[in-house]
């Protein structure tokens, strides 16, 4: 099922889980989605993972054959599993955590009318939060699809041509990631948001609206999938923006920088600073114990102080945050945003990506990923911050 | 919100899920799911989509701004809908069809606390039943994609070079499918099954079982993605199986080419012709009416006759069905499986994928996509069929 060796931070994911359980009343918890299944399981499968509330966990597989382990059951559907629970001698759950903003409704109703449980319980938030809290183990992926990411962004410049489109640019780029071991699969919660591999967003293609919760938009080449690169040629004066997904462990690292095609113009130049300012005050406020509102509201005073609010986080349609957990996928807890309700701890890893869009140039701002550690955050994705002209 | 000369298809369209609606009883139909929304507005976008049972539908935008039209509101949360459609002199529904298979758990229970219907019925069914039924445009589109995917598959022999592993294979054909066009996001049905642009499978990676009812599995490059390439260089005496999602327009083709690296063994270029062999049957057996088991058992027929029943559709695992519906996702209706209750019918697209697994050889076989018409079946991907040396 899993190798040996991930035991102990397996765990520790099943025991954080159960401590969330307890806390919210719960006695057992049976997962399916897929991200949940890699997080408790270290792969994806087709199947169920109970966990009662103490105990080790049984995992019910449907598909591949061949998994072996502790606990590993075959069934060739779910109405086998309260048997077989049962059968280990563990009582059936009164009180159920299932995925409920995960599983479509069929088929929690289907898994309820298996247990009966006498209350269900919403395991997405349940596990979101522990998933929040990434390990030492969690933390080192991340620094290692980090370190890949910088390291692919160094070679952007060598991919560029004159007259290149951005989708023409876009396509080198997804080959330069894909050739450093990106998986390319985008992980995004909420089944409405989608994206391939990332945006690259050129000039005033900024400025086209998303229909999603993005940072910056891009009007898309379809409007099966209104976002990123519209074909837009790159001219002279304006930016272009990439923004790719670090698909290189399980953990998705998130990173932005903007090159332009000669020089832009001061306002943008101006904006781009602006970004970074927002970036070092929130590096030297954040640590834990910090509620993510103060962080936004901290970038909110300065982007007012320097006159650049109808340009931050988009400008004919604003995003309304300024960061945002990460992890397996790219919009975990917490969020820094004005009516969070979150704040910083102790192992929480997050983007932070001051953005402005100037109409006529293009996005500017920056972006990286950065671990929550006892004392301050550590920066993970480390390369040159400035404009970089192609 | 769409193009004006859109308005005949989607009327079209509108006035199918009204005739199902109708059949099944329902006063309202409400979907949110982005498949559903592009099919009944061309465009994805965030929010909703509310059909009465007679007349013109409601569209309810949260994003993007700018969407203009007959009956598009925008709205901040689903809870202004119902004040919005009794505005619009529209009685509530008292039967009402949600996305039961799509929508989360969540999501459905607020629309029904918004609406209060007396029965919710399941639109995921009754959108699909719709869907699988393509309209002169809807195959014209799905014409361009398979044209455009055969175009590819022309040049994948020139993305070779010895010594490659199937990962580098796969990137460099990626690439070439970017290049002309592709959208790139691969659209399943069914939230558990995850694919990045399609497969490419060497050697005997094709006997690695997935976690997912796909024809062919992959170990795929992590436990987070367990399909398609896994790393292995490609070798002497073994195939290479290409089969990609053809997104280079909304409507997804799907096709299959096998290639090879020198020669391989008697039994999997006889194997190859069997899957011709079941084709061309299966081409002369479909037309509207046909039973889609009947076909299924056409090739199960021929694969006995052939002793081949070992390695048919897997080796190691093996996938129940030779074939599946395509339009905007890849498994769309019918299915063409043993215990279908599906019938061919005029507008039905499908692909049909006769495969082998053929251990120390690697996957053979062939997949084309398929238009139902009135007498008969209309191959879309045209390209040479048999396998072709690298």
């Amino acid at each position: 099922m899993f190798k040996p060796e991930m035991l102990p931070e397996l765990s520790h994911r099943w025991k954080a889980i159960q401590k969330e359980m307890i806390r919210k009343g719960a006695d057992g918890c049976l997962l399916a989605d897929n991200v949940n299944l890699f997080y408790v399981a270290d792969r994806v499968y087709s199947g169920y993972f109970y966990l009662p509330k103490e105990g080790n966990p049984l995992f019910f597989v449907k598909r591949p054959i061949g998994l072996e382990g502790e606990n590993v059951f075959y069934i060739r559907k779910p109405e086998q599993i309260a048997e077989i629970v049962l059968q280990q001698g563990i009582t059936l759950p009164q009180t159920l955590m299932l995925e409920l903003d995960e599983l479509p409704y069929n088929d929690i109703v289907r898994l309820q009318s298996i247990f009966h449980p006498t209350e269900t319980l919403n395991a997405t938030t349940a596990v979101r939060s522990v998933r929040a809290i990434k390990s030492e183990y969690e933390i080192g992926q991340m620094r290692h699809s980090a370190r890949l990411h910088a390291a692919c962004y160094a070679q952007v410049p060598k991919l560029y041509k004159p007259g290149m489109t951005d989708i023409d640019f876009s396509i080198e780029i997804e080959r330069l990631f894909r050739r450093q071991g990106a998986l390319g699969h985008f992980r995004v919660f909420g089944q409405s948001m989608e994206l391939f591999m990332g945006s690259v967003i050129a000039g005033n293609n900024a400025d086209n609206p998303s229909p999603y919760d993005f940072a910056m938009g891009g009007g898309g080449l379809h409007n099966l999938l209104p976002v990123s690169t519209n074909g837009s040629v790159m001219m002279p004066g304006t930016t272009v923006m990439v923004d790719m997904g670090g698909t290189f462990t399980a953990y998705m690292s998130d990173m932005t920088r903007v090159f332009s095609i000669g020089r832009v113009s001061p306002l943008a130049y101006k904006a781009h600073q602006v970004a970074l300012e927002i970036q070092s005050n929130i590096e030297a406020l954040a640590k834990p114990g910090i509620a993510t509102s103060d962080l936004y509201n901290r970038a909110i005073e300065l982007v007012k102080k320097y006159e650049l609010l109808p340009y931050f986080m988009g400008h004919s349609q604003q995003a309304g945050f300024i960061g945002h957990g990460i992890g397996i996928q790219i919009n975990e807890s917490p969020v820094l945003a004005p009516r969070s309700k979150d704040e910083l701890k102790e192992g929480h890893i997050f983007a932070l990506e001051p953005k402005f869009v100037i109409p006529g140039v293009g996005a500017v701002g920056i972006e990286n990923s950065f671990a929550v550690h006892k004392t301050g955050i550590e920066k993970l994705t480390v390369l040159n911050e400035e404009i970089i002209e192609l």
